[in-house]
């Protein structure tokens, strides 16, 4: 897979690179960022780590690279980022830009089965099997076998469904906000019928309250924030968290999940950047590294 | 004058308060948002010093609250923010929308004279005159009177030509890519004849460049950075911070221009969010504030 670069900005002393490529997955062109820290110019000869960060509906691989402030903190561990993007655009797929909830910047990083999504949707591939072995190609400094994976709302989802599906892939996984029990809220329930059909036990593929049960892989904790002024926990039921915890009870990962539950954030950047910090350290700490502040 | 507040979202433990309230010079409704750190709650009994920050060019009052990344280093030193907008809205003067170089979103920080635009576009009197005092009496536990400014681009003008016309009023002044001689570039240029027609005795006023000569006020360093990878100020000569530069030396203020020039960075918040750490140090030592990490 060959990558385009778009352009290069400077960062933090470290570079936003703006990529696009052809995807053999959606069939479409897609973009990613990613984020290489000072210590990739710095230090050529040093393999560094990578975190994915799954952005949430309606985002661009933009929204977490200008709002989401992870670059110091790239920069104190020295972990570069990659920012994929959350669906096709302009797959062509007919009513894929009527709303938010599904279509163009909602692909729920499943593998579309209902045939009229089924050829472009295919976000969970993508990620896994194409980008990610993809770039690991491509940026022979990125030690790719040294990752991890994080994400808000939607792209929390995602983080912790390809953590759960993939043991041991990932060294460690942290969510904002994670639409945990996506069967049981609007939005996920909206996106895996549109995607997946009404068969629930498809829909339980992905889901990450379904996964974790049989989850039998390394016990690292797991992160999580979610703002308890957030309507969509408070009032839509959309993330469901609690759902989540109470199955990992029964399963593994009994008492991993570090579960933060935030007085007065809400949904937004503004309560995602608030933890970054946190998130930056906890998966430092499974990455290997050490700050260098 | 009185305040409504349109939404309060927490971050990094204090708030962002986005307020709107009628404006006497512009006539029309105004955008601004404040961050009040957390000290605003947790230390009701302390005053705390505020730094205003005037964005560019088709920058909102959200731009910079959401990408400058201030909000860690006001909890750090204990100050509170000022994110005005950049122009009225919605005045209906004729051709306001028609560009991003003047009207909407451009209003340049001046009072305009020219008779079209003289009714609403009053961007001096507004910032200095009305929402300063406005905010000072709406939030008795910020110290108006120790207060610093800075900004980027336009807002870099901006905050130098209010720091060099009101001498002692600011405690400190610093910019990011600040159209240092505006009556030089084509933006300033485009900007000074729409609002002030072509006296340049009038734009003069306004120039950082003319008014850095007559000024005689305190001789407290100030923080510029530009980005030399930035093409307004490499290609376009927007900017030319070295005019700003050479006139200091025949000023006060000879030797007091701390001007960065850094290799690589263009023109965006990724530019200003990288050296915000800094510019936030410089105010906070000139607003008597200490790190309190």
């Amino acid at each position: 897979m060959s990558f385009t670069t778009q352009e290069e900005i400077k960062s933090f002393g470290g570079k936003i690179v703006k990529l696009q490529h052809d995807s053999k997955e959606t069939k479409t062109k897609m973009d990613v960022n990613l984020y290489l820290p000072k210590q990739y110019y710095e230090k050529p000869d040093t393999k560094l780590p990578v975190l994915v960060f799954l952005s949430g509906l309606s985002c661009t691989p933009n929204n977490c690279s200008e709002k989401g402030f992870w670059q110091p903190y790239c920069n104190e561990y020295g972990f570069a980022m990659v920012f994929p993007d959350t669906s096709p655009r302009g797959a062509g797929v007919e009513g894929e830009d009527e709303t938010y909830k599904f279509g163009t910047g909602a692909g729920f990083y499943v593998d579309a089965t209902e045939e009229k999504w089924s050829k472009n949707y295919r976000m969970y591939s993508y990620i896994s099997k194409e980008l990610l072995p993809g770039l690991a190609s491509a940026y022979s400094q990125l030690d790719f076998d040294n990752i991890s994976i994080t994400g808000h709302s939607m792209g929390g989802y995602g983080a912790l469904m390809f953590y759960f599906r993939h043991p041991g892939r990932f060294k460690s996984v942290s969510a904002f906000a994670p639409i945990s029990n996506p069967s049981n809220g609007e939005w996920g329930r909206t996106g895996f019928s549109v995607y997946l059909g009404n068969d629930k036990s498809k829909w339980a593929e992905y889901d990450p309250t379904e996964l974790i049960k049989k989850y039998d892989g390394p016990t690292t904790p797991i992160l999580i924030h979610t703002g308890k002024a957030d309507p969509h926990y408070y009032e839509e039921h959309q993330l469901l968290p609690e759902n989540l915890l109470k199955a990992s009870e029964e399963s593994k990962l009994k008492g991993k999940i570090i579960s933060h539950m935030e007085d007065g954030y809400n949904h937004s950047f503004y309560f995602v950047s608030s933890f970054t910090k946190d998130h930056a350290a906890h998966h430092a700490k499974y990455l290997g590294l050490t700050s260098k502040l």
